[in-house]
């Protein structure tokens, strides 16, 4: 017989007969109940072995981390915290695990040892309930954008263009690194490469994404981007995902409600359809806390944070304003900030950032209007002559998670700021032509997904809401 | 005021007093008569000018591909084709286009020439439609799996590992080419590159993918994936997507089920969704192939085609029937095949494939049980000990569009393989790991995404239906 999802079971109306699970033995108590799991929820399904009448061999390879296949009666469940479970009839191992190696123990790990053994971590309840919240985000993404009209762009991940200047990239290469052609002047011969020149990997799809937006209207993308650079830290990744809407005829205040709108939307989605991995994550937290100084631990429970973002406007404060209260703050005038804030067009740190955000607004925060020389070529200077139309959106614990801007609709205005910046017009003849024919005020942001995630599932280190994190010195898997 | 879509304004169901368009102009006839696109739809919507009070400087800026904002009536049109068009009270020209140097003129370009420009070709009517459909494609893709309890997993891009075999590799590097450093032995130190070790981009998350199917039970990967073969034909990309489904429990013909419902639904999803962008498609085609020797055309419209893979099911072959068939067929008789069919073990060329399916068949097939030695090393192999479940969809008129099997599940068998094709067992270690704790029956496939998008908008070459396409010596954009 075809067997049922654990969840399905769980949910079921009424008793049922006879019922097929297979799943992995998450514990195996009193030689008589199996707490069954096959990944559907964070719950397991208990299952009564007739112990008597199972042959010891057998019960002896129900162990953790076995695949096993019951059939039984699906009856009402006497003990506590589960509505049904199932009254063993036939049990099947259908994978041994042996007990002393498998490195799933039931008991805690550290976060450090799963990161290590990332294809079995997945089998514990932190991580099934962080990769299906991962897995519904990702879908509350495409829906929004989808339902609004947007197209989903796939840009190239293999990129010749390495103008944009996001960050340090990585080279993607078919040549023999042991034996590579060399031209006349004794350089690489990148002709005889695999695309005729020198190929890197994207930091970031949003000049492929504009032109797009300047034909389809509404698009975004939603693919792997990457940083070549060694940031050892919890926040940092060198490939992760990243989302990049891009709306012709959307000024900076559009492209700020679109921003709020859409993590709002993404945010209610997935805590309609996680509640029970959202409750599980909101628990491990607490337990996680626990450890920590009375000072460092969050006033909002998970859930809380979550609701509060839904239920507040984000606060949009102009970078003027923002280096008005950091330069007037306690830390500055104490000089506790590693970076102290003198003057109007210094660059922000994380340090400020999680100021404003964590002590002084106590809300996710959007910061726009910032010098022009401290941002990216591509965005709209302002009349005022050195403030550009860009934002970010800083969130609590979690720093930076959107960076946006109105894009340079002005064709003279963007080549010049390119001269300006050394940056070669000719690669990017493509990108102009955006402004050449049929230019128009646009705008975009990208979202790091990685970080959304680590806000909604309350983990602290990023290496733990990507399946096979990246990261200087490890790709293993 | 707020601008409204072209889409939302021609299904409007009543007159409207003012509204505001903004777009690209395609067209200008007659001093008068805009044909406007905003990308939202296929259609263009006519905004009428009131030319004898509109400045002469202003009538000749509207060229085909400046962008306008047009403010005015919604009106019923008199004209053919149109519900509704727009009395034009109030036009500004936002972006100029220079008639004469703008790429996309109003008439045929050739195919050749808009992947030269695909920054500009998306403001076509085909290329709007087929990146229209393709965002719908994908969006099925995600709806069907995650409507399911599938859980999407985003495998890494850069991997350590290269033992799949699938295909020639990319690497990926951050060391300077031109300054390698060396160890001892004189051979390239890639200690010191950014993982520690040489890395490549992926060919395929399956390997990845089966450990979270071995812990969450159903899950998917749609995902970038590479190959760096010199391939220049119509249906290869070296940067392509790829699905990845892969179930726990599955044996090779619950996959087929997966695999052909699956496709049926993104099909269905789409037609439904994409009515109009395919029936403008249908007429493409037809327009092109009416430039061929009639023995070449198609025998069914595009929306016939596409109709008869919703309403018949996959025609399942194993590879011993197919070879029987091929060889008892005129081509293999007549020796018109490049490669003749003479004994069971053969590979199978694109030239049987298409026979099986465009001649004989004349439905979509999907062959199973191959030689094991033709097929990879983690296929199950059949108690014949000769073949393996492996399975592959083939289409008329795009070939292998599906690759899957059910995965050998025995850890003694599966690593015999590995020995005898000399795949170290160290490299794979944590996938090896799913057979010692709790193997199981599974199996998955993988679906490339642009030969299905290919399928669906009947076009020919796979340059078309990907926003960038990367081919040996191309990587512009």
């Amino acid at each position: 017989m075809k067997h049922t999802k654990v969840k399905d079971l769980l949910n079921s109306t009424k008793t049922l007969h006879e019922v097929n699970a297979k799943g992995w033995v998450r514990t195996f108590r009193n030689n008589q109940f199996i707490a069954l799991n096959d990944g559907s929820t964070i719950h397991n399904i208990q299952c009564v072995v007739d112990f008597e009448n199972t042959p010891e061999e057998t019960l002896k390879r129900i162990t953790t981390g076995a695949a096993v296949s019951v059939t039984g009666e699906l009856v009402e469940s006497k003990g506590a915290g589960q509505k049904f479970e199932i009254q063993v009839k036939k049990l099947e191992i259908l994978g041994d695990s042996d007990a002393e190696k498998f490195p799933m123990q039931p008991k805690k790990h550290s976060l450090e040892f799963l990161r290590a053994n990332a294809h079995l971590r997945v089998r514990t309840n932190a991580f099934g309930a962080i990769m299906r919240v991962r897995s519904v985000l990702s879908f509350a993404v495409h829906n929004y954008f989808q339902e609004r009209g947007f197209v989903y762009v796939n840009t190239p991940v293999i990129t010749g263009a390495d103008a944009e200047g996001a960050g340090e990239m990585f080279q993607v290469t078919s040549l023999p690194l042991d034996n590579l052609p060399k031209n006349e002047e004794g350089t690489i011969d990148y002709s005889k490469d695999f695309f005729g020149k020198h190929t890197n990997l994207t930091v970031s799809g949003q000049l492929e994404g504009e032109t797009f937006a300047m034909a389809l209207g509404q698009i975004y993308t939603f693919g792997p981007t990457f940083r070549a650079e060694n940031s050892n830290t919890s926040r940092h990744l060198a490939e992760f995902w990243m989302i990049e809407p891009e709306v012709a005829f959307n000024n900076l205040d559009d492209n700020m409600d679109l921003a709020e709108d859409f993590i709002q939307y993404v945010i209610k989605y997935t805590m309609d359809k996680c509640q029970d991995d959202l409750k599980f994550l909101e628990g491990r937290l607490l337990e996680e806390e626990k450890s920590k100084p009375q000072a460092e631990r969050s006033e909002m429970s998970l859930l809380e944070k979550l609701n509060f973002v839904l239920e507040n406007n984000f606060k949009r404060v102009s970078y003027t304003e923002a280096i008005d209260i950091l330069r007037d703050s306690t830390p500055n005038k104490k000089k506790k900030f590693q970076y102290i804030i003198n003057e109007w067009g210094a660059d922000l740190q994380s340090e400020h950032e999680r100021y404003l955000v964590e002590k002084h607004f106590k809300c996710p925060v959007i910061l726009f209007d910032y010098p022009a020389n401290i941002k990216a070529f591509y965005m709209r200077l302002n009349e005022d002559g050195k403030t550009v139309r860009a934002m970010d959106i800083l969130f609590p614990g979690i720093g930076e998670i959107v960076g946006g801007s109105q894009r340079e609709e002005r064709y003279d205005v963007l080549v010049e700021k390119m001269k300006a910046l050394g940056i070669d017009e000719e690669e990017l003849w493509w990108y102009l032509d955006t402004r050449r024919f049929g230019s128009a005020v646009h705008s975009g942001f990208g979202l790091g997904f990685e970080r959304l995630v680590l806000f909604v599932t309350g983990m602290t280190n990023i290496r733990d809401v990507i399946p096979f994190p990246r990261t200087p010195m490890n790709a293993e898997f």
